[in-house]
């Protein structure tokens, strides 16, 4: 395993999450509601709504790749109020996390890492990503996916996991 | 990163996911329902209810720690119905998972995982703990958090990531 290996998979998870806000958008045009409807959201009344569920998905794999490699992140505001628009966050992050290769991650394991909101204290960066950055990006995306699944989009397990078949698994 | 250390993040979201368990009780009491009725809630018709979310994540993990050693993992038969009998299976998936070393895993990211349902294909342990075994353990913990939330169990993202108090993350 390694840092980049898991980063890529940073990648790929924010692809499967852009088509399931595609097929959120089509599941609105079939049923005849505002796809941006779903942008607001949420499973319970004190928690994020999908636009937060989403800007926070990206963040993680963000910041865990930038941390990781001693780069600094690049700004992306928490301004998207539309499903276009977290579209459009998503595939910043993802080109941003994409182009990271395994040499950016030397020696990113033992990095210490300071997120602003530690406030002063850090942490090393194989606990950052594990115990931090992996619980924290899957917990957005899969509330992300399971408020459009209880809002009746149709999506399923391999949708999650961004397979077309189950055979193809067999050439990773 | 190790195999090992991710395997350990699992042992360490199962104790998270009986927390919240027992949080969902103590909710269920203090308004006077039936706990188990938790048990059968989801978020969507067509989804698995808490039960086999609860079952999918302790199997997600139980088989990573499984396959990637070269062990046969313990038959854990889906008999659960109860809140307390979900948390005995917890237990047990728990205890498995973090019986592990270090050196149990040495070599485990080039080994070929063939699991039952791949059908005589096989993927690498790399592979198979980063796109496979990761995605779908927190794809059943999120969404069983998220069905407590949605039904009212008072949980944050603390409880989520099991820490007591975000200062202790410095010790990490």
């Amino acid at each position: 395993m390694s840092i980049h290996a898991t980063i890529t998979q940073y990648a790929r998870m924010l692809d499967n999450l852009d088509a399931w806000l595609q097929a959120g958008v089509a599941h609105a045009e079939a049923k005849k509601f505002d796809p941006d409807v779903l942008a607001q959201a949420r499973l319970a009344p004190d928690q994020y709504a999908l636009v937060q569920q989403v800007q926070s998905a990206c963040d993680a794999a963000k910041y865990a790749a930038a941390y990781l490699s001693g780069q600094t992140a690049p700004s992306h505001p928490d301004t998207e109020k539309t499903v276009a628009e977290l579209r459009a966050r998503i595939a910043k992050a993802r080109d941003y996390v994409a182009g990271f290769k395994e040499p950016d991650f030397a020696g990113g394991g033992e990095r210490r890492v300071a997120p602003a909101w530690m406030q002063g204290k850090s942490v090393g960066g194989d606990a950052y990503l594990t115990r931090i950055a992996t619980p924290n990006f899957y917990f957005h995306v899969t509330t992300a996916y399971a408020i459009l699944r209880h809002n009746g989009v149709p999506l399923g397990k391999a949708d999650f996991v961004g397979v077309k078949s189950w055979e193809e698994i067999g050439d990773w």
